[in-house]
């Protein structure tokens, strides 16, 4: 289903204008923002993964040219695109080579493609960067110098953020830091990428889930039980709900969940050393706003505490994300902007 | 005791020059070298550590003077000044802050004192950003856009550079890898830092010989027991020596070593994704030349094999760093150059 909304007037606006697309596995989410972050229009288009790159790449570039008319501006007032999809790829030659969520647009050339379609200029770059670049611009990181995004979600996306760069790897697998190893051991939890002892096996949703599940198999007491008897499917948010509500084994299952992530970041602190650290994805139990997140939050910052280095620890900012599903295409702005000044 | 040494004439090399310092805890080396980084004379004084920082600024300015003569160059034609020390320290301020090496060196405004005393601009570094500099400009990484560089000392040092910037963090605390957790465990070694599970207690001189000496303390059978009957103490060259002799004991823990650091080097891969990896420092048991060097590099990489991302784990270059005691030198005198050249 297609979706409009048009917010700031382009007479309030500051040219250049960029229009930033969040590729996803379901929608592709447009906003053209202006040269302050402001967004002027918002569009989604659904992906139709199965119509294949060739399809939705014109429908993309087709959408682009709308969101520019929606926001009430000319083609040309666009300096530049920025296009943000989930890995594998190659990002200097715009390539999609193993996309996770896009089955069937393996080894597609995407930024080409997207380009020749909307007749703009494309930075392309990894959805999690994307988000980290939001952040950094826009959200919870605007006022830090680096700074590193963990998205929790089904997977443990990563986004590096350095002095405005983002961290992509000669390989364009920079910051894929969901798979760290925490633990080495023989018998560490299988991670989703069919390795063992990752952060994305502890810290994920998929993680939470197994872990909870394995205890309530073990028929350890819960009220997650009756909640499951109708044959309903365990989610975090369920964990969540319940841990809320005092159900003791949801609750120790989130704040080992947080252990797991402070074991993480003090690695990543320790090789990164950035101003700030947020939390983002789906499974941040409420966030600031829930007495469950901020104590999700402090059990992180005590692990860090514990074994970081005092003065990393001290003055690492550790916070929520705070653009939500906004952060890609904010940040795949904010990239095209990034590469348009400096060109 | 003062060491000089001249190599290329100044007919021969090409201009801008820079000088490159490598401040340690018993000597300071200086060497001058040519915008292609080919050295035209080399320095060495004591650090003499108690005359206090004031005093061995000024002898530092005065051995900058001495080398360039000694490079049978004028003062003017030395564009700038590297100086790489150890940390801790506040890069952008140019100060050390507490310096593990230079004892009663604290908060001591070294960059600047430096410079007045001899009269150049200087561009301060951590010494092993510095090393991985000169292994990235000159030495084994040199055709690698970004590369880390692990020294395998009395702990365990890093550096990392990307698109010929070094990361060196907001707190100046940038690659301080040595300190990611490779094992979490509440009975995992410490480390010289006083936290546990670090790749430097396992991976460190420290970490093998300590390791190696609990497995004596347990009686295990092993030629090492002869060599310390007369209270010798020991060292990772002693247990090199006796696994290239066929002793087991000694080889096992060096492959473990080997395990332990291709456990950390996955983890700094998935985060960096770096074009190469360096293996330096006193303890490479022998490097290249050597059947036991050869064989603790290969063991390094099948445990990045059994465990990176495949694409990753084929495409990374892993080897051993081939500059030596020089490398920080040349990388403190590359750092200048890069500042030089985008100021």
């Amino acid at each position: 289903m297609t979706e409009d909304r048009t917010y700031l007037p382009v007479a309030d606006s500051k040219a250049p204008y960029f229009v930033g697309i969040d590729l996803g596995g379901t929608g592709v989410k447009f906003g053209v923002v202006d040269d302050l972050g402001r967004t002027l229009a918002w569009h989604k288009i659904p992906t139709e993964v199965e119509r294949g790159p060739k399809d939705a790449s014109l429908r993309i570039g087709k959408a682009v040219k709308d969101v520019i008319v929606l926001a009430g501006l000319q083609h040309d007032q666009i300096a530049r695109v920025g296009l943000a999809s989930a890995g594998t790829m190659d990002i200097p030659k715009g390539m999609l080579i193993e996309p996770g969520n896009l089955p069937g647009w393996e080894n597609f050339a995407i930024r080409k493609a997207v380009s020749d379609a909307c007749g703009l200029s494309v930075t392309f770059a990894n959805d999690a960067a994307a988000a980290a670049y939001g952040e950094y611009w826009l959200g919870s990181g605007r006022d830090s110098k680096s700074l590193l995004l963990l998205t929790l979600g089904t997977g443990v996306g990563c986004g590096i953020i350095i002095d405005g760069r983002s961290l992509d790897g000669v390989n364009s697998h920079g910051a894929e830091s969901g798979h760290i190893i925490v633990n080495p051991s023989d018998d560490a939890r299988w991670c989703n990428c069919k390795q063992r002892g990752h952060l994305e096996a502890y810290a994920s949703a998929t993680g939470v889930t197994r872990r909870t599940q394995e205890m309530l198999d073990a028929n350890l007491p819960s009220s997650l039980n009756e909640r499951l008897k109708d044959g309903a499917d365990l989610t975090t948010l369920m964990i969540a709900e319940e841990a809320e509500e005092g159900d003791e084994l949801s609750h120790e299952v989130i704040l080992d969940t947080a252990r797991w992530l402070g074991i993480g970041i003090v690695t990543l602190i320790h090789t990164i050393d950035p101003a700030c650290v947020l939390l983002g994805g789906a499974m941040t139990f409420g966030g600031n706003e829930s007495e469950l997140g901020r104590e999700f939050l402090a059990r992180v910052k005590q692990e860090i505490d514990d074994r970081a280095f005092a003065v990393l620890a001290k003055r690492l900012r550790l916070d929520f994300a705070s653009l939500g599903g906004d952060a890609g295409y904010f940040g795949a702005a904010g990239l095209a902007r990034e590469e348009f000044m400096t060109l």
